[in-house]
């Protein structure tokens, strides 16, 4: 027997038609590639997407076509996606950090049509005309006054939109149809693309707005550091709409100077970003002897915290830090690190070693740690094993097929992180599945001895990687990039490390190195490391 | 194309599997029938409601099959309803206050198997069972030592399930599939019958978790004062466990001192219930002079509220008003109170008037208003109309087809209320349809004069009516019940009209009566009143 209840698909366009009748006066600012700020609405965003719809159907695309951007985040930004996403075509957000032959094989893997991008990107684009297959058309963010001269007959933007009808019916089709399309830039093979449909991201949206989440109200200001570029902005380009709440988008400028302005002229009640943003913004807080009076909550995640940005907010700044997990499989967001309650009232260092740790799934997100044979393991706070997830808005493959079946027998998709989990279902990630050091048949956590060498004042960066040892089969080294001007020794990193790790942890050397490779969303690209490191003979071996 | 996403059906068996993994150790805290408080915890309530999952297997209820509870809120209630509906059974909640041969007519057009009851209703079931003709098990909730003599042939609830399997298989079936049964006491014909499906119960938790909706987080302590019975506890029986937040369950006692005492020494933080519960506690807490450190917010809905109460909340005891406007048939909530961007820091009376609006939807829950030819009326505050409703978690009919086809082209659902909406999109209910006034063609607002009259020191409690009258068709009758010991004159009360209405809504003559007939969920019978008053000759007349 059913239920007899309204049938109401769960589709993106109804996220932007509750914002234009709820919350039409509501904002969203940009900073412009060129400097200068504008303000819209979201009845404007409105408005203009519609126009995008109508731009796109002149051009024969439709149900299930690829439209793809590579743009920083932005009033128009925006409305390429609901524009898009409302006629039932895929927005294909590529990431323009990745190598421009990489972009070029995204998007002809794709099959995009359509290529919006920011003039910042226009070089790249240039440089991989020759090798895009699909795409006919390229539009560029930018008015006819602002428009740069090219050699693709791209069109701006404003003018491809201007004076089109609004009238554009969305939505009806099903819920689970393909909405967004964001390739992982894996570190081995080719790219693979995670085809999100409008069910998941709407049910996304609606788990992340809760108070325990992102939760964001009508009257909050958010900031999106993190690019709808990078895992969709953490959701947040679908659940401000959906809330209310204001807009700013940084556009391409994320330095310190730029980040604090927008805080502090728009109010800025909650903001998100990776750790080296937040760097940025502290350091440049601290020279300039600042303060952050209207920040009330910062999501920090892309990668694991570091303590002295944790600390820095929670008590320099009081700014509640809410550490998150995710990956672009799970939409992102799988875990957030409000504190559970019988730690809300604990001292500050406990508080703090709680909020290091990556958090627990909200409700609509299943965990589970398994051994190499699939064994589920206890939640016991120590033993680790492959972090599983399961739930409305994971991935159940990529598309095209690539990397053929991803789920287990339970339907759990593994994430290729390492991870605990203690009885509050509080989960800590100890490693990447293939960064894990192999001593003696024993896993030591790169991570752990990573997070606390770079709480070194001398070291800027610290990536921790498993080489030969004729004896444990791999034995951990410590490679360090120095702070500009600095030149630790050995001892006194290892030093640092002396009772925070278990002492078969300790690493059996320690390699100094000018830069530590970054890969396209900024983490550690340990593959590289490992390579330049291949030969390296320990001490010890 | 469909996305790549993993199929989670949306069952709500997943929230307590995620209450009993993430908030095992959080509580529910129960006043018994016995008047002792008992805990339990989250994962105590997922052993149990297992239990009872394998008692009605073993009894052969399965999917579809109907169960039926009269019952407070309880920790023992909670484990009926989460163990019926996770093997796909329906959950029936029946309203204890309605008329005994309404009981048994109800439970007979749902055809309940069993019964499942709180002592305090053992004579009502006593007095129908020669009535009911699907019921063949009843239950109590009681223990051995607790269990009252009955003529029934019942089972105490917890030898019922001691000792049983906590092994069971739950969900496994579509999301669509029926979960939940609850008859609106309609003031005309036979009640009809709401049958939520999983889905819907799903969607409808994650909306009312948002910020603005009900926002409770994990750490919060929550009292639904407002019955399981009456529209599902406003939706808090699931998005509790949902959130970890711990419940506080008054049972049978909702007086004054009672509730102050559970939110006193459980540090309630959150609480919810209609109207008239609020002044019963209002009027203990002023009685003895006592304060409400701990709690935030109270959610009042279920009829309009009266002004003193949204002062004394906010102005005396500094909590948090969110006024939510619903019905059975919205799961129930549809709007809610909680203050727009551009009002937060307004002056204390613009604000107070916008908290005595009936709210604004969230992302999830769609509004109009229209004239009686279906017209959508405009946004303006002024103009009213017939407010429709769509949504995913709003009726689309009544069980076994009752009251035919009951959306509009567009798939709205008529509420029956009458209401204009402002271009923010905030609702004000002027009327009940079927109560509204038509004085000469024109709409006159019974709920506007009422709320007024109810301000006034002797009123207890005030409806407004429409009788003949030869000239305009109808005009408004103030029936006022004047507090105990007080005679208020009809001048008086007219004058505190004064001002504040229409010059021509002014009513052409006030009666006084010992009692306003009320309905089994507390609201006004109007249909009583206007039987009363059928022949009543206006001075005017
Ligand atoms: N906040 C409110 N203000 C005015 N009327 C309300 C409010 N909440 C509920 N109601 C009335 O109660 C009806 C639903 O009744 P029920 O289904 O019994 O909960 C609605 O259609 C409204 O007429």
């Amino acid at each position: 027997m059913l239920g007899i209840m309204q049938d109401w698909p769960l589709t993106v366009d109804k996220i932007l038609e509750h914002a234009n009748q709820q919350h039409g006066a509501r904002e969203i600012i940009t900073r412009r590639v060129e400097g200068n700020i504008v303000r819209t609405t979201y009845a404007e965003l409105y408005t203009h997407a519609k126009q995008v719809s109508n731009a796109l159907k002149d051009m024969n695309i439709g149900l299930g076509d690829r439209v793809a951007t590579l743009g920083w985040n932005s009033e128009r930004h925006m409305a390429s996606w609901y524009g898009t996403m409302g006629i039932g075509a895929v927005l294909h957000t590529i990431n323009p950090r990745l190598h421009p032959e990489q972009i070029a094989w995204i998007a002809n893997h794709a099959e995009d049509k359509v290529l919006i991008f920011d003039k910042t990107f226009l070089p790249i684009v240039e440089s991989i005309k020759g090798l895009l297959e699909t795409v006919k058309t390229f539009v560029i963010y930018a008015g006819a006054d602002t428009m740069p001269e090219n050699s693709l007959g791209a069109i701006p933007f404003d003018i491809w939109i201007d004076g089109r009808s609004t009238e554009c019916r969305w939505g009806d089709f099903p819920e689970e149809t393909a909405c967004g399309l964001c390739y992982t830039s894996g570190t081995t093979g080719d790219p693979k693309g995670v085809l999100y449909s409008h069910r998941s991201n709407v049910l996304h949206t609606l788990v992340t707005m809760s108070k325990d989440a992102m939760g964001m109200g009508c009257a909050d200001v958010v900031l999106p550091v993190v690019p709808m570029f990078h895992a969709n902005a953490w959701g947040l380009a679908l659940s401000c709409p959906a809330t209310g709440a204001n807009m700013v988008m940084p556009g391409a400028q994320m330095d310190g100077a730029s980040i604090y302005e927008l805080l502090d002229t728009e109010k800025v009640t909650i903001t998100a970003a990776v750790p080296t943003v937040w760097l940025m913004l502290l350091n440049y807080l601290e020279e300039n002897n600042l303060k952050l009076p209207y920040l009330n909550r910062v999501i920090i995640g892309g990668s694991a915290i570091p303590e002295k940005i944790l600390r820095a907010f929670e008590q320099d700044f009081e700014v509640d830090v809410v550490h998150a997990w995710g990956m672009t499989e799970t939409s992102p967001l799988g875990t957030l690190g409000t504190l559970p309650p019988h730690l809300v009232d604990a001292d500050v260092d406990t508080r703090m070693a709680q909020k290091m740790k990556q958090g627990r799934p909200p409700f609509g997100v299943e965990l589970r740690i398994v051994d190499d044979a699939g064994n589920v393991l206890p939640r016991d706070g120590v033993t680790s094993g492959r972090l599983l997830v399961r739930g409305a808005a994971i991935a159940a493959g990529y598309f095209k097929g690539a990397g053929g079946d991803v789920l287990d027998a339970d339907g759990f998709f593994d994430t290729g992180d390492v991870a605990n989990l203690d009885q509050y279902g509080t989960m800590t990630i100890t490693d990447r599945a293939k960064d894990v050091i192999k001593s003696g048949g024993e896993w030591i956590s790169s991570i752990d001895i990573e997070n606390i060498a770079v709480g070194h004042d001398k070291v800027a960066n610290a990536a921790a990687i498993g080489v030969y040892h004729p004896k444990w089969d791999e034995r951990p080294l410590l490679v360090i990039q120095p702070m500009p001007g600095e030149t630790p020794t050995k001892e006194e990193i290892l030093k640092s490390l002396e009772g925070k790790i278990a002492k078969w942890w300790t690493p059996d050397d320690v390699a100094f190195v000018d830069e530590i490779p970054l890969g396209a969303t900024g983490k550690i690209n340990k593959l590289a490391l490992r390579k330049t490191f291949k030969d390296y003979k320990l001490p010890t071996a």
